[in-house]
């Protein structure tokens, strides 16, 4: 075998090395989405054992994560990546982080689902915490989507989205402690009501993160905490207005 | 100039960018511990310029975590660490993480503050919750001390208080939530009180998770998702019990 060749033979497999990587991102960001989903569908159907079971799979995504974190290392050690495949790399150890903790999400939604579930349930049937939880797991699957398709675009769109989503978290919070102080009675139960959206709040919140990733892997400049027209214009490729003053 | 002298001198100037990378670190989490401190101190003296400052403040918290981030790529890219070197950067990046999420919540504490200082204050004048705010300040304190000595012990210790300050935020949280009940006139002061302590515990955690990484930085083993039983005989230098099955 040439040279050439034994390098073509490195680079190939190089290259499918970062193609397995980036399938366990997205196995675990499709876990995850399902995680929240069906964390949300316990609470508002009043569903033990599904609340059970999404307590029991958050296991599995805290091992893949410490998986994929053990999978970055070797490839940095190995690998010495530069440039975007370096970046690839760092926006994935970060990813996998917000990832995960959209899991402990889901798994305290879960909890709540629990308690909830033994106590009377109010008029609306949980209608505006199952409406904010489609949201919100229309976010994680649009972030995870964003990262798969490497798409700057639909991360901007996306974490454009979370603003409405925060919008109409409060409105569902201002809505529960009214219930809380018209009917005193109920604050237990509204308690837990409040500690699931905001959970679900959060995981918005962590659905931006990886939308700020894609946009750093993609155009190798950090858009975290600037405005989103800011992120916007660096996703088109051109310096944000602030950055030259 | 011979051979080994340019290499000495590219060691050199190497280990000089990794002590300025540690020392940035360890200002930053300065930084954080002194953001917390300062927070809970303006909610429990309804101090309204210092909850101010704290705010203000965040945004040196962000962008320190900006400045350190891209340190750590400059220096993954231009000297390719490998073994303990590439897990220092990799820890760092994680810890930067956390800091600036214990900014934020130190933030979401100051605006508690801000909306407290308009109302009425509780007979015990906040003692428990100043109470709780120096245990999480002390347990910021020493997991940035924890890594700037990588003691792993510290670190261990430090992860297990991290246990009583969330027995002591579960009891703190359940006095304000007998409050509540007690005299619902006071649920959008207690609520306030209750989205504050809700961060007093998060820090906590963060806190927790920075001891981890100085325990992989030393031992090279992740002790996330782990007992602290089994974080202690890591961090001890042997193997977790359960890892040979």
């Amino acid at each position: 075998m040439d040279q050439s060749s034994l390098s073509g033979h490195y680079l190939e497999k190089y290259n499918e090395e970062l193609e397995t990587l980036r399938r366990r991102v997205l196995n675990m960001g499709n876990l995850v989405e399902r995680q929240v989903a069906n964390a949300v569908k316990a609470l508002t159907t009043a569903d033990t054992a599904l609340a059970d079971e999404v307590i029991q799979e958050d296991v599995r995504v805290n091992s893949m994560e410490v998986a994929i974190d053990e999978h970055c290392s070797e490839i940095l050690a190995r690998h010495q990546p530069a440039a975007s495949d370096l970046r690839f790399i760092l926006a994935i150890i970060k990813t996998i982080t917000d990832l995960e903790r959209i899991g402990d999400q889901a798994e305290r939604v879960a909890r709540m689902a629990l308690h909830l579930a033994e106590k009377d349930r109010p008029r609306n049937q949980y209608g505006d915490v199952q409406a904010l939880g489609d949201k919100v797991t229309q976010l994680v699957h649009n972030a995870v989507d964003a990262f798969a398709r490497l798409d700057v675009d639909a991360a901007v769109a996306t974490a454009r989205e979370d603003v409405n989503v925060d919008r109409d978290y409060e409105a569902v919070m201002r809505q529960h402690i009214t219930f809380m102080m018209e009917d005193p009675r109920t604050i237990s139960r509204a308690l837990d009501v409040v500690w699931a959206i905001r959970a679900l709040e959060r995981v918005g919140d962590h659905s931006r993160n990886m939308c700020e990733y894609v946009i750093y892997l993609v155009r190798g400049k950090d858009v975290r905490h600037i405005s989103l027209d800011e992120m916007e214009q660096v996703a088109r490729g051109a310096e944000p207005e602030g950055e030259s003053q």
